[in-house]
């Protein structure tokens, strides 16, 4: 095996057997991980519909073979050498502080994670795969006959196994924190809730104040897919894409995936009648692939370590959200793209078309398709919804009830079914409870990060209210990925999503922000007709 | 692991339960070993340049996950114990004699090979992994820079590991014949020149009486990349694509591959300035894949087992040649297809054109250029050679000059350099050795089998001298595939090439049918001028 972190030096020095030991096991593991991951793409991106059944068993393998590694007595015995190794080391003061701090978090986490996975029972684990997989195929059922019914007892059994799953990891936390945990590390009910609440009352003044229609409106104008596709490659161009470590395709979902230290992917879709769809979801895939190309990989060591991952969905989310409302949708970048839409058939006559049409600022039914204004309330309406089914007794056949309540009462819509209402994502269905709240929170982060760098680059001595749009208006993007790698990307899972907010921008991670920013951009589409 | 060759019923029975945990082992086996292939096929069609390095690592994991499986104790107690459940049921009578004999077949060739592997030192087994990724690197080197003297010393290196390693294996054969057997089962030198010399003869008296000029026409005309993809989708349209099990993509150099029982890729790639390469390719990678959608599959219970896979390169290659040369080559072919190259910018007036141009008849010094009537000469000298270098003592700086000398005497052309002689093809530079008769043979068995398929078609009532060629002027080639599928496909590994074609020809394997074949094309091609 081998072992890419250490220089051939380091490995002579007999002081770091077991901190070696432990890296050479972490790499095989991770190398099976991103076969998974190869696997995925390649099943997303160019497998027949014939070769869905033997990839499930390929995948099935290679997850089984994960799991036993993720537990095996062998890896706690290497973790343990390596612990004591590492003790001893930093007691003889054979190590630096730096190198000292990250050991000590790498090992924290795999700690943390081991511990998780031995207190799971076996059993649950796989009565769990069996209902993920279950409920997802009577999800599409229900979804595509708008029959909840028939998707309630699968969602009973999701609810009450994953229940069982946050006893049994019995964590000084409730059981909706419990689960959130593998997504947003350290996130409390409370913190949520502080965070939420001024959302919760601001967002649905602001759309009443400047939110008329109540129709979404389709465009009434299309490209066709090549000119769609050459317009996404001019926009990575134009973002600094490197073709020796990228790598694109179409998907029926965009995704973005890392498959390795040099190698990174990301889809898009074309979608009809929804000409902007492909060029922002590249925009926001490539956000997403920019904070995985920036984490701390190989040549920093910890591509196949804890350290060297993202360290939460929200944040993840923030970049992508960054790329794609604070720059693609902005008015400077509109400005300076609105001619090569034009150019292959856009009805756009200046930079402003592009922006409204990138803009359309109406609360509709659909989270996915929501613009930056309503997302919050889809997330706001999930949130309470599973909160409120994991630990506060809602029961399973109330949720269509609530959830169509509740979007009368914050978005003013209603769904005339709950295939538009609350069968519309996958999520449940899979059991993947906790995950909504990280991509309203990847839009506080996304706001508050934007006014630190603002900040930083007026003190550089960019003298203007909007430096960042400066930068887009000169195609000077690279300036603003120098900055989220420098402040944002390196540190991967050192510290926490809250830990690095407040490391980067000084100020506890809060919504005002993320309002302030809506406002003004509100103020500015409204001022602009 | 899913069994996916008994019914439930079968499971129940206790007569083959060794037999079963058998095919359990073998099926993750080939579930790991097409996971192999699933990535082999993303380095080649989707992944970035940067991703070759962590690529590498993943699939030596897998390599080496795969060796140990082949050899482990485990393997070998499980064989032991289904070979004596077989016999057991054999003399109780318990089983059919059909499945009796396919259940023989797989376990004499499991032994077969198990026994191959045992007998390997580890250490030869690395020694030669390393001898050819270091014999590939130095080859791309020596070829760029026109230096065979710097590929010298990693060549004598793999020929000395590769004699060692027909040594270690200890098969009453010679070291060529025991190194050809994982391509050719129970080739012999003997039967190999028997085949042989007919050719050696005849092809450069086919070569003087017809090809007047030396020179290899570049064509001066060229089509565009989308519009060459188009005629490819066109061409596999007519040839009956499943487009549920099978997908295209392009690479550098095309190929076929399966990566599941409903999952078949295969790629082709654009060459500028030759504008029918990527349409013979695909014809060719078609036929490949066509074969191996033949196989006795998931339905057949073989897929994971030696009976489920292609017998012999050789019947490989038949298949796509049977496709690309006597099926897309053909004046019948060119007939009926050759306006829609017209259509989109080719040169074309009638069929002739494009029969003419798919058939250029030129030697050259090239054998991937090589046309039908010259690509065996080009196979025949680098069998004579390998074959005089790994047991006749030809020393290995002797090549060059020993290369040039037959290309003269066979071809009448002679290489200016080593890069376009001796170094032009990669298979000895990763210790290939007796691979390369499989392409000719493969020519030879192509023209039987058709020889015999127009018997068929003329005694079922088809009343034409050429069957073959009235099935494709009506956009019939379901009909040829069904020939192949019933005669040839369906068989597997039951039976080794030579019983292939005797079972399906009644005559043993000659070079006649191809000679004929050949003599009677250069004949239709004077007569149209």
């Amino acid at each position: 095996m081998l072992w890419l972190g250490l220089t051939p030096i380091d490995r002579k020095t007999l002081s770091d057997i077991a901190w070696q030991k432990l890296g050479d096991y972490l790499q095989e593991t991770h190398l099976l991980g991103s076969i998974h991951s190869a696997l995925y793409w390649d099943q997303n991106t160019a497998m027949p519909f014939g070769g869905a059944k033997w990839r499930g068993d390929q995948l099935g393998l290679l997850a089984r073979s994960l799991h036993s590694r993720h537990t095996s007595q062998q890896y706690e015995d290497l973790l343990l050498s390596a612990e004591e190794e590492f003790e001893t080391n930093v007691k003889g003061d054979k190590i630096g502080l730096k190198e000292s701090i990250e050991k000590q978090r790498n090992l924290e986490l795999l700690v943390l994670e081991l511990n998780r996975q031995k207190k799971l029972d076996s059993k649950l684990v796989s009565q769990l795969a069996m209902a993920q997989t279950n409920g997802y195929a009577l999800w599409q059922q229900a979804r595509k006959n708008n029959d909840f019914k028939c998707f309630e007892p699968a969602l009973k059994n999701l609810i009450f196994l994953r229940q069982e799953q946050a006893q049994q990891l019995d964590e000084p936390r409730s059981c909706w924190e419990t689960l959130a945990q593998p997504f947003e590390p350290d996130l409390t009910i409370q913190r949520l809730q502080e965070l939420f609440k001024p959302l919760r009352k601001r967002l649905p003044e602001l759309i009443s104040k400047y939110c008329h229609s109540k129709d979404l409106k389709k465009a009434s104008w299309d490209l066709d897919e090549k000119h769609q596709q050459d317009l996404c490659n001019l926009l990575l161009k134009q973002w600094g894409r490197d073709k020796q470590v990228t790598a694109l395709a179409r998907s029926p979902h965009p995704f973005s995936i890392t498959l390795g230290p040099q190698d990174f992917r990301l889809t898009t879709r074309v979608v009809p009648q929804q000409p902007l769809s492909c060029f922002l979801a590249t925009a926001h895939e490539w956000g997403h692939s920019l904070y995985e190309q920036g984490l701390p990989s190989q040549a920093d060591q910890w591509f196949a370590w804890p350290l060297g991952q993202a360290t939460s969905m929200a944040v993840h989310e923030s970049q992508s959200l960054f790329w794609e409302n604070r720059v693609a949708r902005s008015k400077p970048f509109a400005d300076r793209f609105w001619k090569s839409f034009a150019e292959v058939g856009a009805p756009f006559h200046c930079g402003n078309d592009l922006w409204k049409a990138m803009n359309p600022l109406t609360p509709g039914l659909n989270r996915v398709e929501a613009d930056e204004l309503s997302y919050g309330l889809h997330i706001l309406i999930r949130t309470e919804l599973e909160i409120a089914f994991l630990q506060e007794g809602l029961e399973v056949h109330e949720i269509p009830f609530e959830w169509n309540r509740k979007y009368r009462e914050l978005l003013g819509v209603e769904p005339q079914s709950d295939s538009e209402g609350c069968l519309q994502d996958v999520h449940w269905s899979e059991g993947a409870f906790g995950y909504f709240p990280s991509y309203l929170i990847g839009h506080l982060i996304s706001a508050q990060l934007a006014e630190a760098m603002t900040t930083d680059f007026q003190n550089e001595g960019i003298d203007t209210e909007d430096p960042i749009g400066k930068c887009i208006t000169t195609n000077n993007e690279s300036k603003l990925l120098s900055w989220l790698r420098e402040n944002v990307h390196h540190y991967g899972k050192q510290v926490n999503a809250e830990q690095l907010v407040e490391k980067v921008t000084k100020k506890p991670l809060s919504s005002s922000a993320f309002l302030k920013y809506l406002e003004k951009k509100l103020e500015l589409m409204t001022s602009n007709p």
